[in-house]
């Protein structure tokens, strides 16, 4: 007890806002390990570096503005969320459980990030407009972090919007834009999962063959159906039905056809293979079995990355129309018109998983999967990684 | 249109997903600024430091660990957000609108910090348990950042909870705890806002004496309620509202005798004088006059930031519980225990605002204002402050 | 004590997670009014009728499907959060105070609105499809509520995106439409704002004469700042600000044309009045006299409504996107098409708030106040009113 | 086109705000269904009744005070909020996969009914104090669905805090105590996690038999520890290392005591059986075997209710203790301390899943997993139940 404060045992009991006895026993029971050496907090994070990068431009140039200092710690936060989520490799494919994890974690990581603006909003346009022009032209456009992000992801090069009629690439200085032009050539997320996709087990055409299955069930079905229809005595309502089941069947004689995709995928509509998309829909349809219920939670996790995306960038777009009106921006874009054209369905990479929504067809109409192949999507390529490999290091 | 990317001639009106002509004008019609030079993003924010301060203990230490990557980069995002707190000095008392304005900001950074954990949470207790011995004697409890702001909102250090029996300063090294001492010793938030309430115009024992009015009205009006029960036939009814009136009465009367408020303040469960208790309340009941609008919008920021820290500090004691059990903190500490001592009515630095709820009376006992005394809170104090003045700096 | 239940006695300090005594008699020292009579809690709150308000269409059509349940009631706390909204009347112009307050709760109101989709999705494309048929024609459309507090807050009526070819209202019954038409009758928030707007006090022509000190200080500023650029030795730099300027100066001249102000009203790219426009630009440039607070408050409260009202309609085009891709809604809407077509400035009631800070100007520029002049906005309007007065009542 | 409104062809195109002809097109391809009958939004979701559900005391009693009109309408929201989870049956064990998916969304029912207070809190305690008598005896502490829903998790009896010194069922009326008793017999969640955590495969003792070889892994990593340490020269932290052995010896022989545990179950500090523990420690040690993947998930989601519930009760506090200071409640509770008493790991369900933690080692002295034993978890529940079977219906 001996080094111990003298309040602590005079004072600690003494009102209600104080611990009972067995309370303070309870919080008091460690040793101090720092006390011995070793790092502590404060350099195990490097603090000296971090919370001191912050140099003010409207100081330098001799006019020290107060909110320049917020203004800068708020992106350096959010580009530090940024890295948070380069952090996580998730090219390793043989291990479908990891992914899934990380994508779930980047996942919460674009939760983070999509509610940063709420203090800079706190900010008006007029306190932003006293530094706003010491910023000039450094650019939020200029994020090398967020250009790699998408591209990482999957946001193709040709949809993307030209900045200033120029290339987005034209926009780095060399060492960055060799960068960009390297990510651009690997493997993106969207990449991985398409092939993923491909090779999910009962696409075979030699096994299972559920495309072909499921072409036959739905015209069948939609067949049954036409005769139910047709049986009906006319009026305004049977006309309506065999009008809609029209519309069906050229909706599913659409999907089943090859060529209409390949021209879809040329416009940038769809964006995966014709097999990765049988394979999205076959996870879709038999969600609930035990093998793919892991890749549905994928799927959804990558919608919700899409969506989390769009939303960042529409909440971004928020702020900025509050903060310069329709002025240009600093780094000389249109701002606010260059930004909005960046809400679109352009941007969303995995565009095919909300589109594939059009096509649920009733339960029955399903085909039935042998029960007896129990093959996990991912304990097939679980089993041949080793267990506590160094795949995970970054 | 030289130096334009080809494909936007060609692609962009392709598709639904590209632009329709005008929206295409609107978004390209800026120049690039930033290729004649001058500061570029990236530099702006200095993020060749931010970006990079990562090293991790578990890499040093030969069994690198991916995991800890994230675990530093959330704690840095947390410590850049104290800073985000720190660099708003509110202890310029002459313009309550800014004072107001900047304490508003504090609660929304507050609101953003209470929502960081999220992401750790998506690290399992056996992810952590990979890399935590690494990080021994580092923890938390040293973030000198976050005990300077507790010192600076006014966290009291005799009802500090001890760190393993001993004073928490005693855990930073000599140059940090000066700085921690010597934050003891300014004059805290709370401290501020006391003054500024002894001042509340109103309070004056010459002038319109709010307190002795008060009194005055509500043993009256508890008078005329006695009489009025007095008058009902007997009943079990008429006992209770009797017995209640008897415990309103005491009520009252300890709110009007200084002695136990000394005597509350002896034990900590008050902190602030008598008279700003006055200034309170009085702004408590006066909130619409236009004069007591932004005086009592602070009161409410000043309950908010209460709120956010105790949520805060929740939200960490929740993570750690699930993190490590109830074993040893890093740094030594009792852990779990030693954190949820901390989040109690203790560590709440503005409590006698929320108390003061305890005191509220029927409208019509409120003493009624000189309609022609408007002096305003604020504008007396803003006038004499120059307009545009330096004391923005910080 | 008698009547107290057996375990209190016997195990409440019995283990950790038991009270201390003191705990334990402050936890317990109120005593039971329910027992005696009186309204008690479900039946204040009507539970019978709310809890209880659900039929599931799926089980009248004899296909019970679990997740009906649940998109009933997320559907119905919607809505019961469109009726808080409602709830506020912000009519009474002659407190500003309490205006400002409301609205300021609308606020919190919408943040609420905005979150609420993510538990239904929750509910995949599948879950949805197994009773979605069961649910047409009924449309997220038809809400009432929605539409009022659309015409409530300003969202004129031409510039809505007509639904399937048809005026909006003709898809409402009778007295649906009836009360929708005469809700675009009434003076909606929008008017309401311009009117308080065009009564800034500082407009007056004969008066401090804002507009036209305004006009003069920023050419003045302008033919400074030329004579500058003129002086400096030619460069490539300086033919860029010379082009800047001139940019600058249309800008201005366009800022100042009533005429061009009368043509953007007619397309619908500015909502308010010329005079209105000038109110707002003032509370602007004098935001941080204690006079222009509370009136900037408002403002940014407004621009607030504006964009999370856009955020919830984002928000609702990703979950529908998500649940029935690009398939037609439930009421034969074009479903995605046509809510992602809502989404953008021609719902935005407030869009000139927003466009203001396109006309940003330095410090030095904004004409200086007379000192002498400090009648409040607000205090003006509030002494007419009698204090607590009824006009509270809805 | 006959019968569109006449804006749409004349005003459409006409300036910026309005769409391009594309997105008008796709935006109107819908038709009217709902002109031809059937329910619409309205009556599907019976708003008549849930939308005018509110009768303001305050009215009944000849003083309308408009808040009290939000305070219904929030509290409503909440008890839907609550209905939203009592929808969701988890009893049903056979399909763990369904099960996850549900608690999964409970959770996020959760999550948003943590935010619920931020509108209330835009309410001063003044504004409360206006109604405030008028509520008098209702009181949340009656929400019956709430006490339901803490009997269906598992909050036992003999843990709960005594309201006013008085069992909590006895503040119930006679069918609503019933109704509370009968929730108490059915077994509760924890009762159906803790028999399906005592079926772990792998806990049988003529088979894998994991806690035997558990307890001679950790003993034997140990013991092999303690020779390391003893071969270092003596210093002061061979002797610190030594302790720490011992303490850690002293944990894991408490862990494989079947007394000590019944004694902590006893208090209440043990939640679960013995074998149920075993099996929830197994799952969180093999938490990447695939056939574990989904329990832990699983685990984890109960974690992260017991968590959102002591989250819900702290922000309920915090709201309290600002709007009544530490008045009586309004049922007659001692109010802001009755609830905080609430907030405590007495009302923790999953308790001991935050406290295996406390247990984790180092990875390699896990016992190896027979490679070629796959059952799962939930494929050998799953193939057990039919398929689209009814057990989804409530």
């Amino acid at each position: 007890m001996s080094g111990g404060c003298p309040y602590f045992e005079k004072k600690l009991f003494k009102s209600k806002l104080h611990l009972n006895e067995e309370e303070a026993d309870d919080s008091q029971k460690g040793i101090n390990k720092a006390s011995k050496g070793g790092i502590i907090y404060g350099d195990y994070l490097q603090l000296d570096k971090v919370v001191t990068a912050q140099v003010l431009q409207s100081e330098l140039k001799g006019n020290k503005i107060h909110d320049e200092h917020l203004f800068i710690v708020t992106h350096q936060v959010i580009e530090l969320i940024f890295k948070m989520v380069m952090l996580h490799q998730v090219r390793d494919e043989r291990n479908m459980l990891k992914v899934n994890t990380r994508i779930h974690r980047i996942v919460m990581i674009f939760r983070l990030l999509v509610d940063q603006f709420s203090v800079l909003e706190t900010m008006t346009a007029l306190d932003f407009y006293d530094f706003r022009e010491y910023l000039s032209p450094a650019s939020g456009f200029q994020s090398l972090q967020f250009r790699l992000l998408e591209n990482k992801i999957g946001v193709p090069d040709n949809l993307r919007v030209p900045y200033n009629r120029r290339h987005y690439r034209d926009n780095f200085k060399g060492h960055e834009s060799e960068m960009l032009l390297s990510s651009e050539k690997e493997p993106c997320l969207l990449k991985l999962v398409e092939k993923w996709l491909e090779r999910t087990p009962g696409l075979e055409g030699n096994g299972f063959n559920f495309w072909k299955k499921l072409e036959a069930n739905i015209f069948e079905g939609l067949c049954l159906e036409k005769k139910k229809i047709a049986k009906m005595p006319d009026s305004e309502e049977k006309e309506e039905m065999m009008e809609e089941l029209t519309k069906q069947k050229e909706l599913f004689t659409s999907l089943f056809d090859i060529k209409r995709h390949e021209h879809l995928l040329s416009k940038g509509e769809r964006r995966i293979s014709y097999k990765a998309l049988q394979g999205a829909l076959m996870i879709y349809f038999y969600r609930e079995e035990p093998r793919f219920q892991v890749p549905f939670q994928l799927l959804s996790n990558l919608m919700d990355i899409d969506t989390l995306m769009t939303k960042w960038r529409y909440n971004h777009v928020c702020m900025v129309h509050r903060m310069i009106g329709s002025k240009a921006g600093t780094g000389g874009s249109s701002g606010y018109h260059y930004l909005r054209s960046t809400v679109s369905d352009r941007y969303k990479v995995f565009v095919d998983l909300f589109n594939l929504a059009t096509f649920l067809i009733p339960r029955h109409w399903v085909p039935k999967l042998d029960p007896n192949e129990h093959t996990f999507l991912f304990t097939a390529e679980y089993c041949d990684s080793s267990y506590c490999s160094s795949e995970d290091s970054d």
